[in-house]
Formats: structure tokens, sequence, C-alpha cells
């Protein structure tokens, strides 16, 4: 019987072990520019390692998922984070899961505000970018060469999620 | 008397001497996620030179700017590139100059749309974030460590800017 996943809130705390959220948090404000604006300074930390060593920025384009949503499959980038910032003003599903012996275990799903980001630490499974409700834009940064970064992993049977509620 | 600055189109080709233009270029595209996914890959580099080589992300929320504006001073890091991308689905503005013997020249006003964030080169004369109407974030990579990584000129006649429309 497939096992359908709870959505859990984003918050630093419950997504420690996975990566960094990227958000405006208060205890990280300082003011700059004469008083005109806040940096929340130093949130995540772009990670590349091994050669090449170079991070890029990119932009992806996500489709919109249907729900019930199958999760069959996780992912991980050994050499590199991973991280995925909303330009679009939209939330997104974030999944990841522990390792357990080089695969993934049973995937834990967080809902993202718009106003959150996610930075994967490197060599952490996590399910391919999930936009919700419209075709939305992230501003994605990563290690260059993604060939040789990418692990697959694909479950004998899939998780379910269903529609949250945004 | 003070001189108006006409405000421009941003595009990849006027701003080449300055950064890059981060969004969604055709010509970068790439289909991932098993087709779900759009990537527009490798749009621009963050770039950390000197000790520390750290990269970090910050959110910056800035203040509307009130018209006309006057731009009376500039700032350039020459130890790290910066990047500005929108997070509020609101366009900025972005005034860039020429080093002119260790000076910025005249500044050249760019209009950014909200789907476009900059990355400014690494020591390229720049004024501070200048965002339009309401507050908005902007997700920022730059180096860490940015008291040393900061140099200011103010000029003896400011420029001004009339209000953009978007």
């Amino acid at each position: 019987m497939t096992q359908t996943l709870k959505i859990q809130t984003l918050t630093k705390n419950a997504f420690a072990l996975y990566g960094d959220v990227i958000e405006a948090d208060p205890s990280r404000m300082r003011l700059i520019n004469n008083g005109t604006t806040e940096r929340y300074h130093a949130l995540a930390e772009p990670v590349a390692v091994g050669q090449p060593e170079r991070l890029i920025f990119n932009i992806f384009r996500g489709q919109p998922r249907q729900f019930p949503y199958a999760i069959d499959m996780m992912e991980r980038h050994p050499f590199g984070s991973q991280s995925f910032v909303p330009m679009s003003g939209r939330p997104f599903l974030v999944a990841v899961s522990e390792d357990e012996e080089g695969q993934p275990g049973e995937p834990q799903v967080f809902l993202a505000q718009a106003h959150q980001g996610v930075n994967y630490f490197a060599n952490t499974w996590h399910h391919p970018l999930m936009a919700l409700g419209e075709v939305s834009d992230f501003l994605v940064v990563d290690r260059d060469n993604t060939a040789e970064n990418l692990e697959e992993f694909f479950f004998e049977t899939a998780y379910r999620i269903e529609e949250p509620r945004t």
C-alpha cells in the first residue's frame, strides 16, 4: 500500500539535517546603505568541491506538479550544494531524505513559502523541483558540470503527496 | 547644474561592461527533471577573490527610493562579485559607472524588470540597491567580510533620476 507523506512547515530547525533555509531571519539583520536597506547576512553558503570548483547562477522554470503526486525517486549531488529561491512569488514543495546505507530513507516533505528558499547540502537526497499551481521560476546556485555530480535512486514503491493547502 | 540621467533598458549587451544579467535566456535552455523543468544554465558566476574566498547568500530588504532621486555616490567591492535577484516580483533600478583613474565616471542607469537580476563584476562601480514603489526583497550573493571589501566615492555634484515608468 502506498504511504501518504505528511507535509510539514519549513523551518530552520526542522530542515537543519538537510540544508539551510534562506529567509529574512531577524537575528541576522544589520542596517546598511545609510539605513535604506536591511541586510540579512550569511543565511547560507554555496559550496562546490572537487574540480571544477566553479559555482554558477541558473534559472529553473518548473512546470506545476499534479496531485496526488507520486514521489518515485530522489537524487543527490555529491560535489556541491544546490539552492532554490523563488523568483515568481509562489510557494513550492521540498522533499528530502536522510541517507541509509547509500539509499534515501523515507522522504520528509516541506512546504516552502514564497519568501523562503532552501540550500541543500552537498550529497543530501532530495526530490527534483516541485512547483505548485503555475509555472514558476527559481534562482538556482549550484556547481557547474552537473553530469558527474548526479546520483539517482528509484523507490520500489512510490510515496504519495496530497495537494498542499498554500 | 544637475544633470538628469536617462534610464535605459537592461539588456545583456548594454550591461556587458559591468556584469551579467540573470534572466531566462532561451539560448541557455536545456530540459531536465524528465522534461518538467527548463534549466537556463550558467547565466552568471559568483566570484570571491583573496581571503576569505567564502561566498554567502543574503537577503537585502530595500526601502523604495523617492523621486526625483539624487545619485550622490557610488561604491565598489574589489574582492568579489555581487548579485541582486528580485524575490518580490518588482522592478528595480541599477546604476553603474566605468572606472576613470580610480573614480566612477558618469553613471549609466538601467531599469531591471521583475524577472531580471544582475551580477556586478568585482571592482565595478555601482550605486547601492534602489528598490521601487514598495519595500522589496532581493537574494544577494557576495563575498563574506564586507568591511575590507568596500570602496566609496562621493560626487561633487549629484546626478538626478526621474521616476521610471515601470
